[in-house]
């Protein structure tokens, strides 16, 4: 599949309020939190009755080693499909309500493969289950069998503009975010009770001086995003980790520390 | 496509606790009811540069006469791919939390079309924008064209075991529920505040006579569907207003009419 990067477009010619190249995920990285360990995602396939016509149908997944898993009946029209022709494609979206176009999806490109019995099989079954708890009660039913995608391209679009094809062997080395889980929760409650620590921190750490408001995005293994409200209207501000962290209480670790350097940088800086 | 009905499964050996022959959507109208006026689903194509591999990408569409409508980028890989191979689907699914194969999705299996100058173009225009409104600052822009899917049969799955075929004519000629748009609120403001009235209707006009509550689930332009909590667990129920409805209001009337039969019915058969 297609290896080129695509040109980013401008939005605009705003010299960014932050440092690009501060440490933030790759579009492999992005792309596998965004699969995560499983969900539900649409799968491609070349109908067996006529002439490959492109298919699609909605399969649920587990993740094993960043190969999809399915577990898939006989009569189901992709298994006759991929029994025929295994090339196929998997698209997993970013769900909820807003502009869908906004939001983040990946399509894993690859081969399907019946996933053959011995401890492949079994590592298989339980990333499935891990994923697909309520399958458990037909996972062992004869006419259901578990297959994977073994993915050679992935195509990552994280957003209008943002994208990029991140060839297979970055995809398996990449890992999940390890924090996406509370991620939501650490950026709820930074929102509800903490404004003056991101206030202090992008003030520190960014070139953003004059802003009404100040509000937590995004937050990963490598650092945070905000969104402040100047007056060319709303900027993001991306702020770095000093370390890389793996759980909810190093983030707050680190987000505790930032906060005192940069609650001790600007006292220095008013003072002089 | 392939034009089998499906053989339903059995869920047990129950005998309904409804007639069964009451009047009830079809597929080919659920299916239009769930892909509705348009929003987002999983377009499949035929990638250009890869000799067709199954390719799926999100995208957003409108429906013009049960044709999906896209505006879509020269730059984007299914462009590319229908200009090469008009062949496609496009899958759209039920959103939501809980088991995402209990719930209902279809593909719709056709040919793009570029959609030429003229009328076809401006009806195309507005009904991708009904959906879409946020595109209205991009629709015009040099790389955007308005394509359509020219629909061929449909695959519809509205659960576990519920999935047919549906031909194109069919889909061309059903219309999507009238009342899906509030369907969710009367559903809310019957079990708020109208049990009574529910299980009402429900000891007259189905074989449910013991159960220790009822809950509507269900409403469409045909009837209602409530779970009924039996010793034997839930049970479905579906009752048939008497005549097919168009509005929320011809709702109300509906069931404050039947609410009321049912119980002079009751009132008399018990006196009896």
């Amino acid at each position: 599949m297609t290896r080129r990067h695509d040109a980013p477009r401008k939005r605009g010619h705003r010299t960014p309020l932050y440092d690009p190249d501060i440490p933030t995920p790759t579009h492999a990285e992005r792309a596998r939190t965004l699969v995560g360990a499983g969900g539900r995602g649409t799968l491609c396939t070349a109908h067996s009755e006529h002439e490959g016509h492109p298919y699609g149908s909605l399969v649920t997944f587990g993740v094993l080693d960043g190969r999809p898993v399915f577990l898939i009946s006989a009569l189901a029209e992709h298994t006759r499909n991929v029994r025929q022709e295994p090339r196929a494609s998997l698209v997993v979206a970013e769900e909820g309500d807003g502009d869908a176009l906004a939001m983040g999806r990946v399509t894993l490109v690859g081969i399907m493969e019946e996933i053959p019995e011995g401890d492949a099989l079994q590592a298989a079954r339980a990333a499935y289950l891990e994923a697909n708890p309520g399958a458990s009660y037909y996972i062992d039913f004869r006419d259901f069998s578990l297959w994977q995608l073994d993915v050679s391209s992935v195509r990552y679009i994280g957003g209008y503009g943002r994208m990029s094809w991140v060839e297979g062997p970055q995809w398996s080395s990449a890992d999940p975010d390890p924090i996406r889980s509370v991620a939501d929760r650490i950026i709820q409650h930074m929102n509800d009770d903490h404004e003056e620590a991101l206030t202090l921190c992008t003030k520190a750490f960014s070139l953003a001086q004059e802003f009404e408001a100040v509000v937590m995005t995004q937050v990963d293994r490598y650092g945070f995003e905000v969104s402040v409200r100047t007056a060319e209207g709303p900027r993001p501000v991306r702020i770095a980790f000093p370390e890389e962290i793996g759980t909810a209480g190093e983030a707050r670790v680190q987000l505790v520390a930032l906060t005192k350097t940069a609650r001790s940088q600007l006292a220095e800086s008013s003072s002089t």
